[in-house]
């Protein structure tokens, strides 16, 4: 018996030492995975993903992304990691491409939807299955885009800033259509008022922060420049986007919509960079966490199934084809659209949310839930190498995580 | 409904948001009340300890020591502090002042158990409750000592190496007091065989860990420091730090010692600073959730009732008496020996944990368990300020925190 032991029997939870044995898992796997996908040429998460699949439930069992504690450091972590992109990012630039992000949003929406639907309802599923289904087509993974963007040194091209603008809007539509179908699954009554009322909170929420945090925000970081030393300014901006996304969730946003807003607010001032550095070595620990629990939630034991792999497959080949349309959306834009197609195709985390929520409320039989996850898995894993192929890293930056890109990018 | 309070609905834990909530008030009202203690001329711990006590149960109710959540943010926070603490540690330098380290530990745990044990008699406490008290006397929270001597910029000072290893051996002893005192307390038979195999494995560890890791670790790093880039070893580092407070407890040692051994192998490699530039930011947001929580965890509530501010003085008496004394021990050490005695003053969590044993057990009352408490906040508020008294800020080095005097340190 020993002090940490002891707490935890007190506690009745996870011990420390157990804590630190799947951290050092985590670490070290998503590490070691993460520069092998470098080797053969492919962005790092695709490795950290990987090293998800190795550690879940699938093959070692070490990481199990439904736990709570697991599940609350890797939402820190696509926090962080939107926090950061947000931080890089123009918002005129953002803005400048907004209307082709709107088409490529609602267009990718749509058609997954309706197609992920009619789909579904063809190979004989029920009309409130069909629906989850092909709600879980709709939102798209910013987190992962974003990431691979990042490690190939792309995130400021144009195409990049339209799919990031309309994995936003497309993030706030999810939430929408999944308030809105979790409603239906629980047996409420729907009203257009109550439909309208969430879309308005939603997008309010953003153009609020936006406008009142451009008026504080440089202010108050100038009193703390003024003030502090730096690690203060670090601590204070951490302190920011965990408030914004907790602000976003309370106004029926989404959390890492907050976190992108806060980062977006912080970007302009002069303070942006000494702020990144600080928030740096913070994702560098918490991001790789996400990406493993992402991997770990995928059970490729239940895709030996026949009609796991009919339907999955079905659903896989609207999703890709939904998205891929969608970057064809905005016929006005000059540059490569088959880029902004597949950007819009990871689901990660987002669909299986979907999947969960289908299963849990008993809409989904078991097989249907894993033709789900196939689904996210398949979409999640050809994003990466199929980006990189559409989109070479850029010549001026060399290949790496986005941490090192971040640096580069504020230093230059 | 969102995706966040939809995935904690499924999983049944603390929300994202809430997690968030916290967060952002531990990092503002640590920082605020570490600022203010410094512009007062008071370390910056002490200033988080007084926000962990704002922001738990005595006050705002907004941080719950016990939550498993923040437990285990809490223990990282101080086994990052210990690891780093193991890096700015040279070794040779430890070694040297052993002697001395080994009488004060031993000085200090007998002479406050024997006093702890007889005052708490005296004052009408049955046997088993007046063994329990005496034991929680013992213990040092090296945590705190070594985080104040940091922020003096004093912790390459003889005094400071003697505390540094008395501490060490201090919570090893404190270890193998409380493998004891809970299996005397949960009824089991004590053996001296028992007790001697607790001994041997716990001071066994660390020196296990010292020649083995001194083989294998230097030429591991520079083996990664070859294929892999700065923040491989940072995240590697990291990861060997956790492991080997995980391999630790294993061996019936202490996380912290684990920790503070992988601190010392890393220490005289060439990487030593690349890590602890890593390991800095990392620090700087997990350390105050650790003095947060250790503040949170008072009740200054129950401080009201005659018999707990009696038993409580006495027993603070006896607890500050009884380091003091330690310090003058190592009679032939020509420096300042009341720095040593008053070092191993705070009790911090340690004393807590063996309160918390005793409450939970039944062996303690609320009253006896309330003048522990009180016992540990006195002992852990008081060493920081008389410490600075005793031993003032270097100066050649500003007075400032951990993260800071670190990056000094190691680029000087």
């Amino acid at each position: 018996m020993n002090l940490a032991a002891m707490a935890a029997a007190v506690e009745g939870a996870m011990t420390v030492p157990q804590f630190l044995f799947i951290l050092v898992a985590i670490l070290v796997v998503a590490k070691v995975m993460g520069e092998l996908a470098e080797r053969v040429g492919q962005p790092a998460v695709l490795g950290e993903l990987v090293a998800g699949v190795i550690l879940g439930a699938s093959v070692l069992g070490i990481v199990d992304s439904g736990n709570a504690i697991i599940h609350l450091l890797a939402e820190l972590g696509v926090i962080l990691l939107l926090f950061q992109i947000g931080l890089e990012t123009d918002l005129k630039r953002l803005l400048s491409v907004g209307p082709a992000s709107a088409v490529v949003a609602m267009t990718g929406v749509a058609v997954p939807f309706i197609g992920g639907y009619l789909v579904a309802a063809a190979l004989g599923m029920d009309t409130m299955p069909a629906v989850v289904a092909g709600a879980a087509l709709t939102a798209t993974s910013v987190g992962i885009t974003a990431r691979v963007l990042s490690d190939l040194g792309r995130l400021q091209d144009p195409e990049s800033q339209i799919v990031l603008g309309a994995a936003v809007i497309d993030d706030v539509i999810g939430l929408i259509i999944l308030a809105v179908v979790s409603q239906v699954v629980g047996g409420a009554e729907l009203t257009a008022g109550s439909v309208l009322t969430t879309t308005a909170l939603a997008f309010g929420f953003l153009i609020g922060v936006l406008v009142i945090g451009n008026f504080i925000v440089p202010r108050l970081f100038d009193f703390l420049a003024k003030i502090g030393k730096e690690e203060t300014l670090g601590t204070m901006a951490l302190a920011l986007a965990f408030l914004v996304a907790y602000l976003a969730d309370a106004a029926g946003s989404a959390l890492i919509i907050g976190a992108f807003a806060a980062g977006l607010v912080l970007a302009p001032t002069t303070h942006a960079m000494t702020v990144e550095h600080n928030v740096l070595r913070l994702s560098m620990f918490f991001v790789p966490i996400f990406f493993v629990s992402v991997g770990a939630a995928v059970d490729v034991r239940t895709f030996g199934d026949p009609q796991v792999l009919i339907i999955g497959g079905a659903l896989i080949a609207m999703a890709i084809i939904g998205k891929f349309v969608a970057g064809y959306a905005p016929f006005w834009f000059k540059g490569k659209k088959a880029v902004i197609g597949v950007g819009m195709i990871p689901r990660g985390e987002v669909g299986l949310i979907f999947a969960q929520m289908g299963l849990t409320s008993g809409v989904l039989t078991l097989g249907h839930f894993s033709a789900l996850t196939l689904m996210v898995m398949v979409t999640t894993f050809m994003a990466p190498p199929l980006l990189k192929l559409l989109f070479p890293p850029r010549d001026d930056v060399p290949f790496q995580d986005p941490g090192a890109v971040a640096e580069i990018t504020t230093e230059a």
